[in-house]
C-alpha cells in the first residue's frame, strides 16, 4: 500500500489507492490526560448525583439540567454535533438506574429513538432533563462515544531568522549603601541601561513583586525578561539566561495542538495534544458560538475550559521537557475568529449575525493572568490578526508557514474543516474567503458518520465489476463508522462505478444486494453488520451523499469566486496546500473526482498537514513573523462570499460530480469515460 | 470649652486647656461595617471549633494555630501591639470552655498573668495554641478589645485644576455593512479618532470583552473611558459620560480612610473609614513588615486583607452614592512604603534591614485585577513616587496638601505616627526625614495606653496646687485607658507642676496620694479605679513617660538634624503644619511644654488633618498634581538618620524635657519659671 503525502508525492496517481495511513504511526496521547477530576459543586437536598459507568466519575447537579450538563462537567465525551439542541440525535445514552428522576422523553426524543430503544432505557442526553432529585447512573453507548481522538500535531516549517520578542539579560547589580540608599527598582534599571545599553523601560507588577527577592537571592546577581523591549516581565535570581521557553497552540474547534518551544534555540522541546473540551458545548462553530452567547456564564464557561485544556497541556510538556511552566515566558495562540474570541473571553455572538463582524481583527497581547493561563505570570498571549470573522488568525498561520505568500505564481491555499479556509495568491497579491462546508467532511451529519476515531472507516475502494468495497478502518479493526475520508472515498467510488450520476443520485437499477431502500431513501451498504462492532449495517445514503455534495460544492464555489477575483484558471495554479487533518487524510484523487478543488495535477498538490501549529510555532520566534503576519492580515483581499453575486451561481454549478461543467474537469472526464 | 484647632486658631494660648474635642462630632461608622463574615476554610477531624462569645463568629482552626490567628481571621480586634509576638501582654482573652484543647499556659503567659487571673481562664491570645481538636469558646475582655476607633477622615484641600488622567467619550459609531466588514475595533478606534482627533491607542483586554455587546446594547452609541490617553479601559453602551468616579485611599497603619470623587466635578461624593484589618499581624510597621516577610502565604495574607477592606470600604461608599464600583475608573492609592509594598504585594522584607532600600520608588500603576480591587476592571490604581523606605507616598501627599513646597519662607511639617515623616523647606529646596517615634504618641507600649476610642482619656489638666487632675475621655464615659494625646497632656502637667524633673524622673517627695510606688517604678494616678470601666486605677508611670520621652526625643531631633542641613533655627520657621490624627488631637502647648517640636510661636502651627488623605485626592484629580509628585520625590533631599552623624547627639539631648538647652525652648523656660 502506498501514500501519498508529503513523503512519497512521487508516486503516480495510479498507485494512490490503499495508501499505508500515517495516522497508524500517530503517537497517540496517555489515556491518563483525559481522566481529570472535574470540579463539582456541592451537593443540596435538591441535588441529583449522576454516575457515569465505566467513566468512575459523578457529578451533583441540580434540577433543570441534564445528562450533557453532567458529561460536559465531567469531561466525557459524547457526541453532540448539534450543540445539544436536541436537532441531531446523536447523544444517544442509556439511563440504567433513576429514570423515574428524569422529565419523560420529549416528542424530539420519541422520533429520533425508536419503540425498543426507549424500552432499553435509551435517552438524548441533551434532552433528558434532570426533574426530582435522586441518583442517576448513566450508560454512554459506543456509537455516542467520543473516544480519544487522534490527532494531528505535524506540519511543515520552512527556515526563519530567530528572533523571539521576549530575550534575557543577566545583569550584576551594585548593591545599596546606607550612604547613598537607592530602591530596587533603580539599581535594576541602572544595571540593565549601562550594561546592555536599553532604554529605561516599565516593570510589570509581577517583576515588581519578584524583585527584591531575587536580589538578595541572586546575590545581586539577576536575570531580566524583556517583553518587546519595553517592559521587564520578569526577574530571577543569579542566571538564568538558558531558561526561556514558549508556547505555541494551534487552538482548533475539535483538537488543540500545542508546542513547547525553546526560544533560544527556536527548537521544539515538547509537544502535545488534546481534543478541544468544548465539544460536549457544540460540535460546529456556531453551536459553540450560540452556547458562548447565551450568558455572561455560558462565555466564561467556553473560555474556562480552553483555558484548563491549556493549563493540563502546559503542564504536561513542561513536566515532558523538565522546565517549570513559570519559564515558559511568551505564547501564540493561533485558531479561527471563534476560538479566539472565546479564548480572550470576548463574547462571539456578532460572528454568527450578518454582516459576521469579529470584534477585533488587529494582534493583541494580553496578559496571562487576565486568561488565567499559568506561564510565568507577568507574561503575554499573543494572538495574531485575524482577517474577517470566519478567516481567522489560524488563516494567517497558514499562510505564514506555507509561505504562500511569496508565491510570484498562482498558488492556493484550502485549509479544510468545519468552515474552510480558502486563499488564493495570484503571483502579486493574496486573497481569502471562508466556506462553511459544514461537518460532514469530518463524519458529522452523516448516518453513520463519526470522527476518525478507531473503529472509523477512513478508506475505501469499491471493486467496478461486482460493486463489493474493500476498506480500511482507523487502528484496523471492526468498523464502527464512517469518517470522512472514507466518506469522499465511497462517494468518488461510487460516482466511478456509475452507482451514482452526476447529479449524486443513486442508481436503483444496478445488480447488487448493496443498493437498497433505506427508511426513507437509497442506501448503499458498506459493511454488513456482521463485519462491524455496532451490530448494525454500516450505509452511505442519499442523504451523505447530498451532505458531501454540499461541502465540496462551498469548497469549490469560494475557490471559484476567488479564481474569478484574481482572473485565474484552474490549471494556471502551480501549487495548490491541502492544509488540516481531514486535507492531510482524504484522497487527492477522490477528492477531485468529487470535484472539491479545482483540476490541476496532482504532482501540484502539497499536503501540509497542520500549518496552522506550524505558523503558530514561527509567530512565537520571531518579531519579524509577526510583523510580517499584521501586514498580511492588514493587505490580503477578503471575499464576504455571502455577499459575492457569484457566489450562488458558482455553488449551484458546482453541486453536481464533478461539476456542471465536465469540460472544467478533464481528468475526471477522462476517469469517468473510462 | 475651646478648640485650637484650624477652626479656632485665633484663640490664645491660655485659652486652650479644656477644648471642646472635634472627636466627639466624629462621624461614627456603622458597626455593621465591621461585622462582615470571615472565610473558612473546610472543617476537618484534627481541626477545632473557635468560637467568639459575643461576636456570633466562630472559626475552623487546624491545631497549631493560636486564638489571634483565629480572631485575626474573623476580624476580630484583639490588642496585639508587639504583633503576636508574646512580648506585649496586651492579647488577654478568657477562655470559657475547651481549656483542655489548648497548650498549657507557657512561661511568657505565666509572667504576664497573675495566678488569679490564670484560674479564671484567662490567657494570652498568641501564646494559646490549639492543639487538640475540640470546641474552645473563647471571650475577649474588654481592655483587649479593640472597639471601633473613631478615625480622621477629614483634612484640607487647597484649590486645584481638575484634570484627572481617566476621561470619558461619547463616540456614534457607524454601522459595519456586509459590502465593507469591519471589526469592533475597526469602527471604534476610526469614530475616536474622528470625533476626538485622539491618536490611535491600545484597547485594553476589558474593554475589548465589554466592546461587542456595549455597541450593539447602545445602539452604536458607547462611551470610552480612557486612561491617561494611551488605553480604553473601558467601553459602556450608550451615553455614559457622566458616571466617572475616583477612588482615592490614605492607607494608614492604623486606620484607612477612602473617599469616592466625583471626577468630572472634582467633588468627593462619599467618605468613609475603616480600621487597618492588619492590626491583628501587629500594630507598628515592623511587626507587620516581619509577618509579611515569614513567607510568600503571610504576605498574601496581609495584601489580602486590606484589598478586602479597601472593596469594603469601595462598596460602601459606592451604596452612599448610588453608583456601581464598575463606574469607579481611577484609584490613587497613598501610603507609608511598608502599607504601599504590601498593599502591592510587594515583599517589604529590606525595608526593614540596612540600608532599608525600597523596592520601588517611583509612581506605578497597577491594573486593578492584578490586585484583586473591585473597580472598573480595566483599571489602574496610582500608587504615587515614595522618597525612602520610611517617607513614603503618604509624605508626598502630605507635601502636595499642605503645598510646603510652595513656601518661600521656612516652613516645617511634622505628619506624626508610629513613624513620623518630617518635611522641612528653607523657602528654596525641601529636606525629608523619617523617625520612628514609636507608638507611645498613639497609646502603645504604655501601660493604661489605648487609641483613641471610647473611654480613652484624651485631655488632662492638672491643678497645680493639689496636684489633682481633670481629665476628659473619648465618648465621655468612665475612663478606661489613656489616649497619644492624654499621655502628652499628662507628662506636660505633671512637668509644669513639678511632678517630674527635666529628666523625666517621678518626684517622690510631693504630698499627693496619687504619686506612689507602684510595682517596680512610682506612677502617678490619673483615675482612681471607682471612676473607670475597668476597676482599676489608671495610671502614668515612670516607664510611660520614658517612652513619650523617647519618641518625642526622635521627633525633635529629626527636626534638629533637618534645620541643621539647612542652615535654619527654630525662629526662623514661619510655619508648622502638624498633620496626622495625633497631630491634630494633640494639645500643641503640651507638645511644645515637653519640647516635641521646636519652639516657635503657636500662631504659627497650622493643623492640617489628614493631609495625605487631602493629597490623595489631589493626586486623584489632576495629572499636573502626579507630574508634581514625581518632581517632589525626585529631587527632595532625603536624610536616613541613622546615617547621619549628629542625629545621636541631637537625641540624646532632646531626651530632657523641653531639651537639654533650655535656652531653645524661651516659651518654655518661662512657664516654668511661673
Amino acid at each position: 500500500m502506498l501514500c501519498y503525502g508529503p513523503c512519497c508525492r512521487s508516486q503516480t496517481p495510479e498507485e494512490w489507492y490503499f495508501r499505508p495511513s500515517h495516522r497508524d504511526s500517530d503517537q497517540s496521547l496517555h489515556p491518563s490526560k483525559f481522566q481529570l477530576g472535574a470540579a463539582q459543586h456541592g451537593e443540596s437536598m435538591t441535588d441529583s448525583v449522576v454516575t457515569f459507568k465505566g467513566y468512575r466519575k459523578r457529578a451533583v447537579m441540580p434540577n433543570g439540567s441534564n445528562i450533557l450538563d453532567a458529561a460536559g462537567r465531567l469531561e466525557i465525551g459524547i457526541s453532540s454535533p448539534c450543540g445539544g439542541r436536541g436537532l441531531c440525535g446523536k447523544c444517544r445514552v442509556i439511563v440504567e438506574d433513576g429514570l423515574q428522576n428524569l422529565r419523560s422523553a420529549s416528542p424530539i426524543e420519541l422520533t429520533s429513538l425508536c419503540q425498543d430503544d426507549v424500552k432499553k432505557g435509551y435517552r438524548l442526553a441533551c434532552c433528558a432533563t434532570i426533574t426530582r432529585p435522586g441518583n442517576i447512573v448513566v450508560h454512554v453507548p459506543p456509537e455516542s462515544s467520543i473516544k480519544q481522538q487522534r490527532l494531528l500535531v505535524a506540519g511543515i516549517e520552512p527556515p526563519i531568522q530567530l528572533n523571539p520578542p521576549v530575550h534575557k539579560h543577566v545583569l550584576r547589580l551594585k548593591p545599596t549603601t546606607l550612604a547613598s540608599p537607592r530602591s530596587d527598582v533603580e539599581i535594576l534599571l541602572d544595571a540593565l541601561s549601562s550594561q546592555t545599553g536599553q532604554e529605561p523601560m516599565a516593570i510589570g507588577h509581577n517583576a515588581l513583586t519578584q524583585l527584591p527577592v531575587a536580589i538578595r537571592d541572586g546575590n545581586w546577581i539577576v536575570t531580566v525578561t524583556l517583553h518587546q523591549n519595553r517592559e521587564i516581565i520578569s526577574v530571577e535570581p543569579g542566571n538564568k539566561e538558558n531558561r526561556l521557553y514558549g508556547l505555541a497552540v494551534d487552538l482548533g474547534s475539535t483538537k488543540i495542538a500545542a508546542y513547547l518551544v525553546n526560544l533560544n534555540q527556536g527548537k521544539i522541546v515538547a509537544t502535545a495534544s488534546s481534543e478541544n473540551p468544548q465539544i460536549p458545548f457544540g460540535a460546529d462553530i456556531i453551536s459553540r458560538i450560540s452556547h458562548a452567547s447565551k450568558d455572561e456564564k455560558s462565555l466564561q464557561q467556553l473560555h474556562g475550559v480552553i483555558v484548563a485544556a491549556l493549563n493540563r497541556l502546559l503542564r504536561d510538556l513542561c513536566v515532558e521537557a523538565e522546565i517549570s511552566p513559570s519559564e515558559v515566558f511568551d505564547a501564540a495562540v493561533v485558531g479561527n475568529t471563534a476560538m479566539h474570541h472565546i479564548f480572550l473571553r470576548i463574547n462571539p455572538k456578532f460572528l454568527a449575525l450578518s454582516p459576521y463582524p469579529p470584534v477585533v481583527r488587529s494582534s493583541v497581547n494580553v496578559p496571562v493572568r487576565e486568561l488565567g493561563l499559568k506561564a510565568s505570570p507577568g507574561s503575554y498571549v499573543y494572538s495574531p490578526p485575524a482577517v474577517a470573522g470566519f478567516v481567522g488568525a489560524d488563516a494567517v498561520a497558514d499562510i505564514i508557514a506555507t509561505e504562500i505568500y511569496k508565491s510570484e505564481s498562482p498558488a492556493l491555499l484550502i485549509d479544510v474543516g468545519t468552515n474552510t479556509e480558502i486563499v488564493m495568491n495570484d503571483g502579486h497579491r493574496l486573497m481569502a474567503c471562508s466556506c462553511a462546508s459544514g461537518p460532514a467532511l469530518e463524519g458529522g451529519g452523516i448516518e453513520h458518520g463519526m470522527r476518525a476515531e478507531t473503529g472509523a472507516i477512513e478508506q475505501v475502494y469499491v471493486d467496478a465489476e461486482n460493486l463489493e468495497p474493500g476498506y480500511k478502518t482507523v487502528g484496523g479493526g471492526a468498523a464502527r463508522g464512517i469518517c470522512g475520508s472514507g466518506i469522499v472515498d465511497t462517494v468518488a467510488s461510487m460516482l466511478k462505478c456509475g452507482m451514482i450520476d452526476r447529479n449524486g443520485r443513486i442508481a436503483s437499477s444496478l445488480k447488487t444486494p448493496r443498493i437498497r431502500p433505506g427508511f426513507k431513501q437509497l442506501e448503499y451498504v458498506l459493511v454488513w453488520k456482521a463485519e462491524t462492532s455496532t451490530g448494525h449495517d454500516i450505509v452511505v445514503n442519499q442523504h451523505d451523499i447530498q451532505a458531501i455534495q454540499l461541502a465540496k460544492a462551498a469548497i469549490y464555489a469560494g475557490t471559484a469566486v476567488l479564481m474569478a477575483h484574481l482572473s485565474l484558471k484552474s490549471r494556471d495554479i502551480e501549487k495548490m496546500f491541502l492544509a488540516g487533518a481531514f486535507g492531510t487524510y482524504v484522497d487527492p484523487r477522490s477528492a477531485l473526482m468529487i470535484g472539491m478543488y479545482p483540476d490541476i495535477p496532482l504532482n501540484r498538490v502539497q499536503f501540509v498537514g497542520n500549518s496552522a501549529g506550524s505558523g503558530a510555532r514561527m509567530i512565537l520566534l520571531s518579531k519579524e513573523i509577526r510583523m510580517k503576519a499584521e501586514r498580511i492580515a492588514r493587505d490580503i483581499g477578503y471575499v464576504e462570499l455571502g455577499a459575492d453575486p457569484s457566489f450562488q451561481r458558482e455553488f449551484t454549478n458546482a453541486l453536481y460530480f464533478p461539476h456542471r461543467e465536465i469540460s472544467l474537469f478533464p481528468t475526471v472526464d477522462e476517469l469517468l469515460a473510462k
